[in-house]
């Protein structure tokens, strides 16, 4: 008799070609936010077919936007629903949440693709398309190994919960309608695109933009004026020594070689409006990390006492100070003890398949599992196919053979999390 | 028998609310680029009741652009038209240019204004709307000034040449025209608004755009990327240390007092898509002060030489340089000699009015004198009513008193300065 993981394994190598085809299909419904109706579909359906029982539903506004942690860039969600398959155990096991969301982010400049941007073309090993890393890749993986397992006759003890999640991109509403409706488990695996390393820390963020002011004046005359481009330059200094001085403190190991483990971002800066004036407003938006084990008040309060701190230092701040607001995305840090079970069981799976010890790392960005861990109390931990390197870029792709690797460590991951109760056919 | 000036007064007392109410009216016709015909037919028929010989003619744009001092936004000058009249004298006297530009700059955004843009409307002494300050106000001063002489039954040996023009904003090519067509003087005297002082020397300008690139990465590994907005800061400092360069070299009396005579100025900054991204491109726009006397080639190859030396100081630089492109608009710098006696006329004619001496300046922008002085050999001053501090800014307005000092004051250099041939009627 083949060992039950050795099953599974030909199982997935010889379905290889049907799930590249399955991925090509997910990155061609197109799934920005609104539109994540045709994807889901998808995952339904396939849910469905591999008798699981399907719970699918229209994410509440009303309902959500009154929790403290609820964060979105729109004000309804109609049409964007949850998708959540559960394979209810035969008992007495340890449950698994398999977490991974659908919504995409926009192509941004069109002329910087190759090709159209939900081609799904494979080329070189890699499948193409804005979602193919972030993060369809990874849940095909998931969706791989559980049905590696369901199609090899595997009952396991305890359930396998697959949720298929919208809204990530834009604050977790999709994750945090999951645990308001009760979904939990004893862990969580998020597949976001971690390079196959394993995040059993993640870094939180928030979104910032500042308000620069200066006051204006004819470049013939520019010393009648104040440049807030002149400015500008301060209040980013101010930044860059808070970066400095928040990322001096922090001393783990998982943030070895790390030159910025949790780094704060100024990734746009617009301002002025003529070539001859002195510019009196700008605005630099930006993105602060947040400490796992960071509450994110306690980081906005160090960004805004910074800023404010610059009105004691430059009259003319004292006089115009630098406005904040935090606006749009948002993500919790979460980590889950570094001797937690399903954390060993994981890099047990991956050393066995892999042939050596995973890369532990501290991830660089949110995901949902700060939601799942911080609000939902499920230990999780972070780990995929793809690289951050490919996400929200354009020419977005991913490596077709980590997604196989992800899935068969994942399954063996699952055999041995939820354990096996008989084998059907046997 | 009333001398002549005080006639002139008298007269242009007399008439100050129609005039107000002339200007009313050039002000409610917008003239922005393209869009000169309105308040070009108000001149005309004003040039023509006052008997000068008129000329009315659209620009040439396949002409004019062969000009190696052409510079404009457009590629044809469809309905733009420049107006000339030409009072021509008894002979035997010197002749006088009066030059003014009807095109006006775009009204910013509209929710600063307090009123509509071009209301016209009369409040506490001021004239408010686009263009009246910029300069509508002043060739209503070099208008009634002309008129105050007809009315009054004055002849002057020389010519006077009132210039109605478009296309100041963008370059001069207005004024270029006027050139090519062969209209010439002994000096020139242009309105634009010194406030009442005396420009005898005009700096000169031209606009810049710099290209800085960085390299993208997601804003949580940050350090993989080359943010172009630290980047845009040395370039900024770059930039700077050539103003101050450009400016400890200057000395001359007109200086004095002036921290930067002829300034660099960054106006404009644009940069970054993503607040979670490292910004990889980055735009700023400016304007470079021309140095009277310099000819524009070099100011900009020093400009481009010490963008070209950052390359030396830095490896990101060097492989991937900031670029430079000369756009939009550029005026060149002029100057009169500084015994000139069209100059010495009209401060004699500024102090008989005010009973002081008039301020002498040099001017922090360009203006069309840098075309006339240095391409049609006219020497030429800048005089006006109006401040800079009004120009192109949200409720731009004018003092009215300062329109009528303008005009008596150059009436009476025109006396002086034309001679008067002989009295109708006396």
């Amino acid at each position: 008799m083949i060992p039950i993981n050795e099953e599974v394994k030909s199982f997935i190598n010889n379905q290889r070609e049907d799930y590249v085809d399955l991925l090509k299909q997910m990155v061609q419904r197109e799934s920005l936010a609104g539109h994540e109706a045709s994807v889901q579909d998808l995952v339904e359906e396939r849910l469905n077919s591999n008798g699981l029982m399907v719970d699918r539903w229209e994410l509440d506004y009303k309902q959500l936007s009154k929790h403290p942690e609820f964060c979105a860039s729109r004000t309804d969600f109609e049409g964007s629903e949850n998708v959540v398959g559960v394979w209810k155990g035969e008992g007495g096991g340890k449950s698994l949440i398999l977490n991974g969301h659908v919504d995409v982010v926009p192509e941004g400049e069109l002329d910087q693709w190759d090709k159209a941007p939900y081609s799904g073309e494979v080329k070189g090993g890699r499948l193409y398309g804005r979602g193919s890393t972030d993060m369809k890749g990874g849940n095909l993986a998931s969706l791989i190994a559980l049905e590696a397992l369901k199609k090899t006759g595997v009952r396991l003890k305890g359930d396998v919960i697959f949720q298929s999640v919208v809204e990530e991109e834009a604050g977790g509403s999709g994750t945090l309608s999951t645990i308001e409706r009760g979904y939990k488990a004893d862990a969580a695996l998020i597949p976001e695109p971690t390079n196959l390393a394993i995040f059993p820390v993640q870094q939180g963020s928030m979104w910032f933009k500042v308000h620069i002011y200066g006051k204006s004046a004819h470049g013939g005359t520019r010393y009648e004026g104040i440049s807030a481009i002149e400015k500008a330059f301060k209040v980013n200094e101010a930044i860059l020594s808070l970066e400095r001085e928040r990322n001096e403190l922090l001393s783990r190991d998982l943030y070895d070689g790390n030159p910025i483990p949790v780094p704060i971002n100024i990734g746009t800066i617009n301002g002025g409006n003529w070539p001859s004036s002195v510019p009196d407003h700008l605005e630099m938006e930006g993105r602060m990390g947040v400490i796992p084990g960071e509450i994110p008040q306690q980081a906005k309060s160090e960004m805004e006492e910074r800023l404010r701190k610059l009105s004691e230092q430059d009259e003319w701040f004292a006089e115009h100070p630098v406005k904040i607001e935090w606006f749009g995305a948002r993500w919790l840090p979460g980590e889950i003890d570094e001797n937690h079970p399903f954390l060993e069981r994981l890099e047990e799976s991956y050393t066995s398949h892999k042939g050596q010890a995973p890369v532990m790392k501290a991830s660089p960005w949110g995901t949902d599992g700060g939601l799942l861990s911080t609000i939902g109390n499920i230990p999780t931990v972070v780990f995929g196919p793809g690289t951050t390197s490919e996400a929200h870029q354009p020419n977005e792709s991913i490596e077709l053979d980590a997604i196989f690797d992800c899935a068969t460590i994942m399954a063996d991951t699952i055999l041995e999390w939820c354990e096996v109760a008989e084998r059907k056919e046997e």
